[in-house]
């Protein structure tokens, strides 16, 4: 982490007060236009899939949806481009302080972050213990250790701890998590710039 | 193209029989699919964007959507990962014979694809011609030079023949688009294998 303790200190306090109530996606969402904003990636949630049954057009050119249901998405929620590489996450709360169960991931979707590692892309998890208002980025290359060593439901909160990264919140972004991407890059992933 | 000319011809016969009436999106979707059952790269088409304003809740677990608006999407219709490069494009079907009018793509994923460009990613149009039924690649870069050097509402035939390059019909996948990719990464991009 980039942060001297003293600012992260400070800057805890400011959001903690300010954001009160933000979640995790909104947190994402903020920090992903910020990031567009000073042209540093383009990162976007995808929408929500929805499958639509009924359709009227009380005009030409307003149409209003009137049955739909939604669909169980087949990938990730959030992909784009960060210094060169294709970047892949699935982000999740939970309100359980010991543990996330796995449940919360479509087995599609644990299938997908897989292919996104093997094709060169940065996979990774981010996940919010919101009764300890933590959260975690826990690469896909981690992820995957734990599910193919492990016959567990959910991965423990000390899993997180140990091969987990802890995102401070900021206030500028309010989620910086491409500090932490920018470690992985660094560390596991061969680095494509200067190249 | 890799494909001899006898060969395109037959499979052009087959296909035009098979699926008339496919459009583009199906033909997209189609070759999309093929490339990941085949493990050749994972590019998907994002949810239509929705504005939901009234959902039903019959039961605990079945949500129905009673009422709900199309949005004007902020980013392009497809985005994945091919040979380690991150991958972002429109596609777009014109019954216009002579010219591709940009009244189609909307001023914010133009500059979506920009930010693509500059950013490392390989970025293009997709465009069919459906009363020739021909379907051109335009590599953003190509694009972009367009715009930057005419003050024209349309893009003219004869520079997709000039610029762009024909997708050939194929049988699987229906679109071998990632042929002309290929093409794309052999040229003006800087390769990122064996490296």
């Amino acid at each position: 982490m980039n942060y001297p303790g003293g600012v992260v200190q400070t800057n805890t306090h400011i959001v903690n007060y300010k954001n009160r109530g933000m979640n995790l996606e909104e947190d994402l969402n903020e920090s992903n236009r910020y990031y567009q904003q000073q042209d540093i990636a383009y990162i976007y949630k995808k929408p929500t899939p929805i499958q639509i049954t009924k359709v009227e057009y009380p005009s030409r050119k307003n149409a209003v949806i009137k049955e739909a249901y939604f669909k169980e998405p087949s990938t990730t929620d959030y992909n784009g481009i960060y210094r060169k590489y294709y970047i892949d996450f699935e982000a999740k709360e939970t309100k359980n302080s010991t543990s996330f169960p796995l449940s919360n991931i479509h087995p599609h979707q644990i299938k997908h972050l897989k292919n996104i590692l093997r094709h060169g892309g940065i996979a990774f998890l981010i996940i919010r213990f919101t009764t300890k208002n933590e959260t975690y980025l826990l690469d896909g290359n981690d992820f995957f250790l734990f599910l193919e060593n492990e016959n567990r439901k959910s991965i423990p909160y000390s899993y997180f701890l140990e091969k987990g990264k802890k995102i401070p919140f900021g206030y500028h972004p309010r989620l910086p998590y491409l500090k932490v991407v920018d470690e992985i890059i660094g560390g596991s992933y061969e680095s494509k710039e200067n190249k």
